[in-house]
């Protein structure tokens, strides 16, 4: 027996200047990966922070902006944070999952179960004076993956996936682990009910959670800390291109046991 | 501005013959590395699925030998699953977090919190001919590991870590990615709390769940799939060494408001 799988490599993206609204973050990642001698090559799966991608689409926001609502009150009164980043983080959601305090986990508007819908206060520049700056997630992160993916495939190369990438905390284990914000091309989960084991039974454990395990492993090439390192390519995976959203990869409410 | 960040490599360990209690899945291990021309270097990370984990320790079991107490058969008509089934999670489990059809969620005594207890049906031969097998977690996974670590780092490596490791499905989120059930080694989480961002404010985002997101990036190399590639090496990640138990990667029940 032999060797035949091929390996897979995580190459960070780095050198990347600081990314602001003015950016054009598709020539930035297009010239931090040139200066590597990163040619994209077919199947590689491109992973971008989303702080760049939304620092890049100008979702930076006053916190002064966000008037603080009677509900937004009494909820920062329970989960001990400034009651402007409350009514940011509710006006981002469609639902509060948990409140207690120092955590505020909600189900943001684009569906995603994070704590406080995804709301950034570090790695900002405050764009006016001493004010405080948070930083919304993108609007739409498939949209900004697809919009990656156009202006970075080269015209010779048929499959390139575009992860837009965060950095969640989860129930019952420590630390947090990449997952997948918004997707182009690539799958957000491969399905393998059907299959047989190596016994001819149907395989037990079905779906795989693709683009977060991508997500997941591009982090470990990024690091999530003060480094900035905000984007990696994964090559080498075996994948099939076609019209995706991530929120395949997002389970029904009425699918879920821990609302 | 330069690429200074290496690259980070994932080496599927291919071709290991099928194992069973017989088998030393340490020689084997490092008898398929040294057929792929894979030597440990130093910073490697060797993450092997639990299943050949428990499946060298001996821990198939017949589904006939768990007789179902009332307490099973009344939890199996909930979850339709077969009471002997439900009779062997039981035993392996400190307590039901969710139990609805088709789902049995438990906190298994090592305490991961897991559909099942972990215990699989797919991929093991049945050892008395027609009779059902089933396969438990291995009994004490950081144990595994350190095992594991002891018989293949050679002498001259300072750093090799050991994961044992699984994949499991999510709250909120489709499909499962790899965690890490034991580990040798190499920590469970790696704490970045006081460390400055760009803009010198102390980081949000804390702690990053190291071991997890190493086992999901290799389960990306293992495929979760029929062919049946156990293990794989990450290569190129900077970790400190220490002694480590994955305890340290669990959330204590009074911090954990998902149960």
């Amino acid at each position: 027996m032999t060797s035949a799988a091929p390996s897979l490599q995580l190459l960070p993206v780095c050198g990347l200047p600081m990314i602001g609204p003015d950016s054009d973050l598709a020539a930035e990642l297009a010239a931090a990966m040139a200066r590597a001698g990163l040619g994209v090559e077919d199947g590689d799966i491109l992973v971008v922070a989303q702080k760049v991608v939304s620092k890049a689409e100008g979702r930076q926001r006053r916190l002064a902006d966000f008037a603080p609502s009677p509900r937004a009150q009494a909820l920062a009164a329970t989960v001990h944070k400034d009651p402007r980043l409350v009514e940011a983080v509710l006006s981002e959601s469609r639902s509060v999952i948990r409140a207690v305090p120092n955590v505020l986990i909600v189900e943001h508007r684009l569906g995603h179960i994070m704590a406080n819908a995804g709301i950034d206060q570090s790695n900002v520049a405050a764009r006016g004076g001493d004010d405080e700056t948070i930083l919304l997630l993108p609007a739409d992160p498939d949209g900004s993956a697809r919009a990656l993916r156009t202006r970075l495939c080269p015209p010779d190369v048929g499959r390139l996936g575009v992860i837009v990438s965060d950095s969640f905390g989860r129930p019952w284990r420590v630390g947090t682990t990449g997952v997948a914000l918004g997707i182009a091309q690539v799958p957000a989960v491969i399905d393998r009910r059907g299959e047989a084991d190596l016994f001819g039974r149907a395989m037990q454990v079905t779906e795989t959670g693709f683009a977060d395990a991508v997500a997941a492993a591009a982090g470990l090439a990024m690091g999530e800390g003060a480094e900035g390192v905000p984007a990696a390519i994964v090559r080498g995976l075996a994948w099939q291109p076609g019209e995706r959203t991530i929120r395949d990869g997002l389970r029904q409410a009425e699918q879920d046991l821990f609302r």
